[in-house]
């Protein structure tokens, strides 16, 4: 038997995901690139910019998984509370990181690294810098968690200078088939048979609604690429058996 | 002093969001609907197709919030369980809804209702329907806890079937103002002391990155339109003050 996957958790900290302003693409990114390197997301929150919500929701995920990766709240404004909570978390002062001062320090001229700015450079004692190739403030991480900016293309660059210190697992990898005309309460007892028979692998049933056509996307993820394919095949064969075209991969998006 | 408002979590049932196979539109549309109604969205949660992990956090939220709103896991395959789950945390029963059987029953031809399409007539005892004007299915509601389809057009066709009867507050309001070639960091202290003069407002600040020019959008939100007025006002100032032409509302999409 393989290792179980490393597991994650992923907590997106802000008002503005849970008020509709901001639409959140930072979870679709991390949840692809955690899978690519076989670390399994078990659960995502988003919570609001409450002190005692960050503290209380930090130590309950730290806990539960193996890492976690926060995003959104580590700016210089009243409302970029994410640091001084995690310290507040892990029970340990929140102080100029120097490494961090420095890198802040020398990117600004003489006079403009203000208190708001120096608050960026405040960090949970014991943290290690997490590089910003983008706008220079790092991020950190302290014991399993990591903690990343919110706007996107900072996160992600973030995130690609941590994930080689990651631990991984084998690499979670997908298969998929769909049809057109099918609709899943057509396919969904053969479909439970073959889940049966694969226990090892995740079944998923995604109906689509498409100009050109409704249907029904099968996908099968697992670390056994052999049991996929082996698994998908059988799905594609249901597909025929009840009369529809099996078609490979996805369908191209709408 | 106003009620406070209603509040209310989503939980985002679905192993293909954890994947990052979805990515989910159903958090910003619910978030946007809640806060016109005057429901404040205090917590959203995205967890995967797991029984135990369902019922667990289905008791854990509806225990905490005034509402819960789950989408995702009510079709016909294997991997729809969410409401079994929901009679689970219930303590009920999971049985034949008689009024979701005679609707789906006369949707299909003679001998089409089978075992799989039954389950989605299926429900936890108490269970009063949420109409479902566009395939049929219907939704339900069970104590506080609404559970909607994952599929977006279906999902909000639910929620505006379930909405007129929502406890709701004051409409949560908001006001936006802007400037091209401003930092946080410029900002961040005089905005802190706007934020301190209203602690009924809640001031969010949002850097952007656009083709067009960087800068910073400052949105204020809460129930007193007059005190909105007045602290956007006040932020307007600040970006004078400090060399940038404020500009009112957000800046358009990149």
């Amino acid at each position: 038997m393989a290792e179980p996957a490393p597991t994650a958790s992923v907590l997106i900290i802000g008002n503005e995901i849970l008020s509709g302003r901001t639409h959140d693409v930072n979870l679709r990114f991390l949840a692809q690139r955690l899978a690519e390197r076989g670390i399994r997301l078990a659960e995502a929150r988003v919570i609001p910019d409450i002190a005692a919500v960050i503290v209380d929701t930090v130590n309950e995920l730290r806990a539960r998984y193996d890492m976690v990766f926060t995003t959104g709240g580590i700016g210089p404004t009243h409302d970029d509370i994410t640091s001084e909570c995690v310290a507040a978390a892990f029970g340990v002062k929140w102080e100029p990181h120097p490494e961090a001062w420095a890198r802040l320090e020398r990117s600004y001229k003489p006079g403009e690294f203000n208190a708001a700015r120096q608050r960026m450079a405040t960090m949970p004692r014991g943290a290690t810098l997490i590089d910003n190739a983008i706008s220079i403030a790092p991020g950190f991480t302290i014991g399993n968690v990591h903690v990343l900016a919110g706007v996107p293309r900072i996160m992600q660059a973030m995130f690609e200078s941590l994930a080689p210190s990651l631990p991984g697992g084998s690499p979670i990898a997908a298969r998929a088939v769909y049809a057109l005309g099918v609709s899943e309460g057509r396919i969904a007892e053969g479909l439970g048979l073959v889940q049966a028979r694969y226990e090892d692998v995740d079944i998923g049933s995604y109906p689509f609604y498409r100009p050109d056509g409704n249907g029904v996307a099968i996908v099968v993820k697992g670390t056994d690429t052999a049991r996929l394919d082996a698994a998908i095949a059988e799905v594609a064969a249901l597909f025929e058996t009840l009369g529809y075209a099996p078609l490979a991969g996805e369908p191209a998006a709408a």
